[in-house]
């Protein structure tokens, strides 16, 4: 019951100046911190800033050429910015050359030899991976715009009234992007485990009086269009297992960005609700109200800029992930030799369908929590219901508060269903057409 | 029309003090009341409430290990608790156990014999019962917190100013529950008449000579994955009947309960439609208006709990149902040997529809009865549109309540319709396929 | 621009007293005519209401034995009665008994028989307009709870200050009617020329000697369950074709009342928004918006009294065109022989369409002239923006006011929309399908 | 942040004399010159109005018979009349002539030739251009009674306080016609390349010892509907190719038109955005308010306006798009002969595709700028904040804002993302389909 929230007004009146005075006090201090912050490094790396969540993963993408930004590693995040000339876009044109020159070669290949499944996702894989890269060094083009007023927003949101949670967001994001990765690596390391077993069969089947299995041999399979131009050396044994794992890498890595920046505006609106929900359970003044507001307003303005810098890379996340998956579910009916191979299938459709449900889940939070004040405003009590109230009220229900694929779809649960319904769908029908075309096949065969 | 509802003040003011004395001395009893009611298990058995209704349905669960409670039969909603060490828990862990047992060795069979529509729907069957029953114990984990403020809320909506219902909860519950519990039994019997009979044709047609069918014989084949490792005997023969009918009852069970929560729910959205349609007839002072407004809160929040703790049940019961519904749909032109065999698929096929239609026309009933007051309050005369009344007209239309799937769809007929239009397209596809199929079949028999 | 409709107050004030004295008179003199004409059968006659001018169809729905209400043509709407011992009940339990022997037979001959298209589509007919008529007989029973209060908002507004329409209802559900009829009649008359002439070709391609065509060959060939039953007289030609015509009239009769309803409501609600767009365009006292507020709430009333009684026509409507047209599609490849053959397939094909498009565009019209008032209220100027015109807008805004098919979809043009692409998709599926199984052939036969 | 915006109120009161006074003059400066520029052509040439920037390509329309308007080059949009006795009108009647006999050439060819792919396609695409045309003369009747308001609306908004846009509306709806104009040109000389190229093959595989490619030999082949009917000479070749050329203009102009009425529209609402984004900065008063919603609402109705006229050509054009796309997409698996073909086959689907995406995303583009002010009134400071604002608040979240195809959908980023994926849903059908095919085609052929 929330009946008797507001206490009397003059029990109220009497610490009334204590009260306040203790407030401004208070206030003043936090204004003064904050102003050190935003204008001091030293103090700023404190402080639980997303800026500092997010920069090993900055540091990681710049190793693999995706985000050329100088000084990643700096506490201030004014200094993170894109320079044309600098190491980190040499690094990125150096990676776009040698992918494109991989993906030219694999699509050569695949004009010479026809089409078949396992050309045409290399190149889908290479391809996409390039473009992803080209949007990468654009958000980063953007970085600067984008995480200076969400530092700005952090420093107002890490001090009193707005409660720290439960997890640092510092944490969040390393558990997240740990696990993140050693599934990616786990996924990676069955991959050549399950392509080496075919390998070995094939070398046991065709040469049975060969008793060791050349290593040489599968890397000459693998990486077949590597050496077949350049000599057999460790260099290139290392060049072509970095490219292949730079190009798998990249695809989790936008999946993982998506989730590290939901997890983290999430979070903040999070925060706010949790304030709202502090906020009508006392008497708030009409100005606190106010600025209640417009720390939202900052937060939806926020959430713009993150939309118009993120949502290409979304785009793209969301269709190279439906193309995976249907490709995958193409050759659910396809026998396979080993347990190995059935493992690698397996955990590789799940992984897959896991990170694109990961993403969506992720992602839905930030509407979700951009909701929640919605309710707590309704058990605001009357003599409190004034018009910044009210304003705040409308202004929550008014627009839709999330991630999109440049407008195409928003990110909620709703739309994964219908993805998840489509695919459902559409498996049902391979299936059916695959017992047709088994029945017809037996019937051909009694002819 | 309504223009003349509200009196003409002085004739209002005339009887005014006699009238606010009554009111208040009856206020005032309807409050002691109440406070009695809450303290004493025995004045709270006299009422009508959720607690009261469901007790059976809690206690049957509890039965099948579905519901580890302890004092499942008492009458203060207080004592209904989950204990780690109870009976109820051990039971249902060894009930977890018996079908874990019994779904590896489906599994193992599967996996042994090819995959077969058969042995594939027992293995879902099972895994489903075992899911769904993991679920409905972390449901009573959960339950002491979902009943008690469900019946603090039924306390209040249990005396004036709310009107009660023409028919009792328990009575709704007890029809509801029972002609559920009647249509899958004979589904259930069904189920074992239409095998029996495949049974005996089959004898019969292969050993002309037996003239007795041998019971023991179906038993044989009916349970081989049970007698295969123990001897055959009448109390192995009352455990392969038992959890067979078991597996059966949780899904149904689920789907009733479901629709239990969904009848309790909209019970009181719909009083509280009721209170507001009586409200609007005549005039209803500020602080009246808070009142229903706060009631609204409290029930929208115990909506908001049951969805918490119910939305994963009602996932997994349309995942399932529709599964069974699409399972059958496959096999529907498939030639059938004896009427008993259509009875049972035609008779199986309709209830699963019918089972399904009725947990999506029950819960919708929620957001339905959720938006009655709406109308209702467009007539409120204008000297009654204070701000309470402004603030509940809005608080009406903003969030959505009701039943869903983990938020990835709502229980609504909209949604009901979409699911259905897309079975029908699907069947439809199959019949076109499948007519193909017979075309092609006499093409080649031709041949 | 609209920046001058408010006069300058002192000018408005001069002719006040003037005016208001001679306003009081016709709003005494309009009152007074309402309540004589809702007493008076006579004076009601004058008035273009929707009970006169449905009358002539309920008389035709009674002739069929669909809608059995005594006094049909009455001209007080109160004495149109649904009454179990009248000469229209009788007629429709008749009625019902020969059609549901006439299904019965047609079933028993498709059971025996197989399945087919031809007597399949025939059985559906035959037992959707039962449950049609089954209907339409409950439609009856709450007729009177129906068109008393309708024809008590069509006497409010018939009178000043609400304009009447340029075309009377009368005649344009005259027009509507009449048109519908003679296609309807068009349609049948093809179906029979299209029957009777295949019947011809194939006597003539079988028996080349006979020279004339037996008419009675053609009758015991079409109405074969007729006259394996009874004798060959002209009392049972009468019969097989009154009975034919009977139930082809019944689900175009069902169409074109949901046609005729809604054409009826939008021109109420299309009134509305006249009177909305006149009162913006000058002063209105805040009693003229309570009042217009009122009149569109009991509008609203309506609406909702007309979707408890025709959502179930309306679903069953939907159903059953889909399932006509459908089945067309599927034939759609076939070959026929003769241009008779392909103008009664093409026309009643897009007779069907024409139809179902004509019942989602006059439903849809009620949900658009619903909103018309919306856009106008925009325009009220300031001084005039009372908390009534306020609500009133709030109003407009909140529901969705139209027909739908028992809540499972609204008949708006999305929807339609949505249907006609499913349908268009599923006839690209049939047609690549059937492509694909022509090629086969194609290659079966080569074979 | 925005907390400083306001001005101390006494620092405003200083300089308020002087700049009301300043003020007042503008405005009564811009009202003259509004004056001026309604009733004298002259200056309305110098404003960057619609009319004047459309007027190009009524003029290029004219030609091609589709809008006939006189004065179409005159200064002022009131001139600019359909009139029934006019060259434009002749020119319009003799194109729809010769436009149908070709049409019921092909048709009756379709007919007693069989349907194939090839003149079935001849036959939508002649058709379509007829029923396209019509619309458009249809809406040349009513376009003196669109564009007479626009540009009074142009007017308005081409003053102060409106900023102008960067670039102007006359170089905008250039750029975009050009670039439309020259890939429409690039489509339909690739669609002559391949089609030559194709003749060209023909020949030498059948006449090995002819030398030369004779020109006559194509174009009898190509234009054989003409040239069985006329003699082979230049000026029939002439107008053959201005036929075939003209039936491909027209769909691309249509597709255009609607590019360029939505880039017009959505400018305006931008710059009503840009005022509305200025507005919140500083002081305005409520007279201020009511001005810039006044101009919204004659936006609104501007648009309702272009709806009524456009929304059946959207439909059109949305339907061809999608009905040429499908084709292209049904014959995507076919293996063409020469890199010729190849480039017409993509180029062209690319080009269908990017031009209805193009339509889509400009369409779309009004939407999405009518919701722009949305946000930035959320920050209109609380003592500004009066129900003017308030008014106009919620008069922009009420309706639908944007083009749609005769109401059955709106054109925004939702509804293409839905048409693509049900498009790649039925490719990727096809696919599968198609690959079965070829597997069976294999197993026959190995019978």
């Amino acid at each position: 019951m929330r009946h008797a929230v507001v206490k009397h007004p003059f029990e109220w009146d009497r610490n009334l100046f204590t009260l306040l005075k203790a407030r401004r006090r208070q206030q003043r201090a936090t204004v003064e911190k904050k102003w050190r912050c935003a204008g001091n490094a030293e103090d700023l790396e404190q402080l639980d800033t997303f800026h500092r969540a997010i920069r090993p993963y900055l540091c990681l993408a710049q190793v693999f050429g995706m985000m050329p930004l100088t000084n990643v590693l700096s506490r201030s995040p004014h200094l993170v910015k894109f320079q044309l000339r600098s190491c980190g876009t040499c690094f990125s044109l150096i990676f776009l050359l040698l992918g494109g020159l991989k993906t030219m070669r694999l699509a050569t290949k695949l004009f010479q030899g026809g089409l078949n499944a396992k050309s045409m996702i290399s190149v889908v894989l290479f391809t996409s991976g390039i473009v992803i890269c080209v949007n990468f060094i654009s958000l980063a083009r953007g970085w600067s715009r984008l995480i200076v007023p969400w530092t700005g927003i952090d420093i107002i949101m890490l001090f009193p009234p707005y409660e720290t949670m439960k997890y640092s967001l510092r944490r969040k994001l390393l558990i997240t992007g740990c696990s993140m990765g050693c599934l990616t690596l786990l996924e990676h390391w069955l991959y050549y485990a399950s392509s080496y077993s075919n390998f070995r069969i094939q070398i046991v089947h065709c040469q049975p009086n060969i008793t060791q299995i050349p290593f040489k041999g599968y890397m000459m399979k693998e990486f077949a269009d590597i050496f077949e131009m350049v000599p057999y050396n460790s260099i290139f044994i290392f060049y072509a297992f970095f490219l292949n794992g730079t190009f798998t890498f990249i695809c989790n890595f936008m999946d993982t960005f998506i989730i590290l920046i939901s997890v983290g505006l999430s979070q903040r609106f999070q925060q706010m609700a949790n304030r709202v929900l502090n906020a009508v359970k006392r008497y708030v003044p009409d100005a606190e109200w106010h600025e209640i507001r417009m720390h939202h307003i900052l937060l939806c303005e926020l959430m713009d800029l993150v939309e118009v810098n993120m949502s290409n890379i979304v785009l793209i996340s969301c269709l190279s992930n439906i193309y995976f998956i249907c490709n995958k579910l193409l050759t659910i009916f396809t026998k396979l030799h080993y347990p190995i191979n059935y493992a690698y299938f397996w955990y590789s459709l799940l992984y897959l369908l896991g990170r694109t449900c990961a993403v969506f889940m992720c992602a839905s939070k930030i509407h979700e929590a951009s909701l929640l004040p919605l309710r707590a405003l309704s058990t605001v009590p009357s003599n409190c219901w004034t018009e910044e109230v009210q304003r705040f009220n409308h202004q929550l229900g008014s627009q839709y508060i999330g991630l999109s694929g440049l407008g195409l779809f928003h990110l909620t649960r709703r739309s994964f269903f219908g993805m998840i319904t489509t695919l459902v769908y559409y498996e049902f029908m391979l299936l059916q057409l695959d017992a047709k075309s088994n029945k017809d096949d037996l019937a051909n065969s009694c002819v």
